[in-house]
C-alpha cells in the first residue's frame, strides 16, 4: 500500500465511525503537524502549538492537530518533506528553509532590505503574492499560508565593537540563508550551525559574531555571557514570516468549514505572534541591558549603507534567475515593495520618527 | 415580552429543528450584525461584510451573520445601543465613538500620538488591553474584540499650504474626536460634520481644511477638487482600530467552537484589513498625484511639535480623570507604550529610515 495513501486512511480513520455521509458533523480527523522549533521555543513554537490548538478547538473537536516539534517525527529540516511523503499533513516552519526546492520561497520569509511584516501581507493577500506562492508549492503538492511573523529582527551579538566596513573583513560570522550570503559581500566569513552550537563557538572564540533571532529568543540561550555588543537592526531580516504548509489534496477533500477554520486561524496566528515578539522583545532587552550589562548598539552608517549595495546585488541575481517562477516572483516582490514602501516610509515612518523626537513620556 | 428575549429566541429558532441537545451541529444561528460603515465603504465597511462571511463559513452556517450597513437598521451612531438594548447581535465599528460611555475607550480605536497598529494588538493581547476593555463593556453587558486597522491615517486636506503655527490659528477644520481636541489646542477652529458634508463645506468655504481617513477612502470623496494640498501623517490617528462588539450573554451561550470561531475570524480580520489598506492606500495616492494634481505634504516641523505637546496635555487629562477605569486604562496604555515604543522606534524604525536612505530601487 502506498505509504501516503496508508497514514491518510489511517489518520481519517481514528476517532471516525463507520457511519456514511451525513454524519460529516460527527467525523473526527486527527492530523499530525511536524515543526521546525523546539517545543515551547519563544514565540514560534509557542505559536505552532498554540494554532493547532485553535484549530482543533474552533473545529469542535473534527480537525485535532497533533503537534511533533523539531526531531519528535522528522528532522526540523524535514518538515516539509515530511508533507510531501504523507509522514505529516501539515509542516510550521518558515518557507525559505526549502530554498533548495526553489529559490523563489524566501520572499514568503523575508529577504534582504526587503518587506516589513506590515507590507509582506499586503503583498501576499491582495498584490499577487499568494497567486506566486501557491504555483510554486503546486509543484510539490503543498499549499501554504502566513501563520506568524517575528518583526525585524535582531542584528546579532559581536565579541568586539564595530567601527566600520573594516571590522566585517574576515568575521567569523554566523548567519544563514540569504542573510548570509549579504554579509559575505561585506567580507564576513560566514558560517551556519545549529542554534545549540552557537553559544560554545562564541565563547571558544571559534565564532566573532552570531545572529538568531531577537532579544526574547536569544535572551534564553546566554549569548550575553560571552558576546556584550547587541546590534539593531537586522537589515538582512526586516520581518521573518513564519508558514504553515498543508497536503493539498488532503486539504482539498476536508469540508469547506474546516477548510476556512485552518485558512482563519493561520491569518489570525500572523498578527498574534508578531504581538507576542513586539511586547516580548521589548521585555527580554530591558533584561538583558539592565541584569546583564549588554550594550546595545546600532550598525555604524557604512556598513548599513553597504549591506543595501550588496542587498540589492543579490536582489538582482534573484531577478536574473534562469528559473521562470524565481523571475517572477522577484519581479512581483519589488513592483509591490515600490508602491508598499511610499505609505510605510512617508506616513508610518515618519509617525514613527516624529513620536520619538517630540513625544518623550 | 422582553423585545430582546423574543428577538435572541427567534434568531435561535429560524432554521433551529425541535429535536434536542445532540443536534447542535444542525442546529443553525443567524445574528444580525449593524455596522457604522456605508455599505461597500473601502477597507472598513467591506471589512465588516468579509467578517460576517467568513463567519458564516467557517460555522458551516450554524451561525450565519447578516450585515446592516450604517442606517440600515440603526443610525451609525447608534450601532453600540443596538447591542445593548437587543435590536442586534453584533456591532462594527470604532470603539472611540462611544466615548460617551467611558472616555477609556478611545485608547481601544487609537489616540493622539499613541500606538500605531503593530503596537495596539500587543497592548491588548499581551500587556492587559483587553482585560480592561473587557471591564469596560462588562458595564453595558457586551464584549470587544479588535477586528480591523486602517494604519497611520492622512492628515487632511488643506485648501492652502501650511508654513508653520500661525496658519493653524482659527483655521476651520473637520477633523472629530481627541484628535479634534489636539488641533483645538493648536489654534484651528474644529467643527465636526458626517463624511457626505464635507466636499461642500471645503468647496464653499466654509471649512479651511478636513481629515476623513486616508488615500483609500478620499479619493472616492473627490475632496482633491476643492483642496490641493494633502498633509501627512496624522499624527492625531497613528492607528485606527475597529472592534466587533457582541452581546455577551449571547455570545456565552454559543457552543464554545462558535465561539472560538467569533474570535479567531476577528484576529484574522485585524491583519486583513490592514493589509487592505497597505495595499490599496498607495495605489489610491498615486492616482491623486498623478491624475488629479494633489501636492502630498508633510506637515511643518513645528506643528508636529507642537501636536506631540498638545497630546501629552490630553493624555494627561484621562490619567487625571475622576473615572477609575479611565484612568487605569490610560496608565496601563502608557506603561505598555514606553515598552513598546523601544522596538518600534529603535529597531523597525531604524531599519525602515535605512531602507528609505539606502535601499533605492
Amino acid at each position: 500500500m502506498d505509504r501516503r495513501k496508508f497514514i491518510s486512511s489511517a489518520a481519517l480513520g481514528a476517532g471516525a465511525t463507520a457511519l456514511a455521509a451525513p454524519a460529516i458533523a460527527q467525523d473526527k480527523i486527527t492530523w499530525r503537524m511536524v515543526t521546525t522549533w523546539p517545543k515551547n521555543f519563544p514565540g514560534l513554537g509557542v505559536g505552532a502549538q498554540r494554532l493547532a490548538d485553535r484549530i482543533t478547538a474552533a473545529s469542535g473537536g473534527r480537525l485535532s492537530v497533533q503537534v511533533y516539534s523539531a526531531g519528535e517525527l522528522v528532522p526540523p529540516l524535514q518538515s516539509l518533506d515530511a508533507v510531501i511523503d504523507g509522514t505529516a499533513e501539515m509542516s510550521h516552519g518558515a518557507a525559505y528553509y526549502w530554498q533548495n526546492k526553489s529559490t523563489a520561497l524566501s520572499f514568503f520569509t523575508g529577504v534582504p532590505f526587503g518587506m516589513t511584516a506590515r507590507e509582506l501581507t499586503a503583498w501576499v493577500r491582495y498584490m499577487g503574492g499568494q497567486e506566486l506562492w501557491d504555483e510554486i508549492y503546486d509543484q510539490f503538492g503543498v499549499k501554504g499560508f502566513l501563520s506568524g511573523n517575528t518583526g525585524t529582527q535582531a542584528g546579532g551579538w559581536f565579541r568586539e565593537e564595530l567601527t566600520g566596513l573594516d571590522d566585517i573583513k574576515g568575521l567569523r560570522f554566523r548567519t544563514p540563508g540569504l542573510g548570509g550570503r549579504v554579509w559575505e559581500k561585506l567580507g564576513a566569513t560566514v558560517t551556519n550551525m545549529a542554534g545549540g552550537e552557537i553559544f560554545q563557538a562564541l565563547q571558544s572564540g571559534t565564532l566573532d559574531a552570531a545572529e538568531f533571532v531577537g532579544p526574547y529568543n536569544d535572551l534564553a540561550l546566554g549569548f550575553y555571557q560571552v558576546a556584550k555588543n547587541y546590534y539593531f537592526p537586522s537589515f538582512v531580516e526586516p520581518g521573518l514570516a513564519t508558514e504553515l504548509v498543508v497536503d493539498k489534496s488532503k486539504f482539498a477533500e476536508l469540508p469547506e468549514d474546516l477548510q476556512a477554520i485552518v485558512e482563519f486561524v493561520c491569518a489570525a496566528e500572523y498578527d498574534q505572534v508578531a504581538s507576542d515578539f513586539y511586547a516580548n522583545d521589548p521585555r527580554a532587552l530591558q533584561t538583558l541591558v539592565n541584569d546583564h550589562g549588554v550594550n546595545v548598539r546600532q550598525f555604524p552608517e557604512e556598513i548599513v549603507q553597504a549591506g543595501a549595495q550588496a542587498s540589492k546585488e543579490l536582489i538582482q541575481e534573484l531577478q536574473d534567475s534562469d528559473d521562470d517562477l524565481t523571475q517572477r516572483t522577484t519581479a512581483s516582490f519589488l513592483e509591490a515593495l515600490k508602491l508598499l514602501r511610499n505609505r510605510t516610509e512617508t506616513i508610518d515612518g515618519t509617525f514613527v520618527a516624529a513620536r520619538a523626537q517630540y513625544f518623550d513620556l
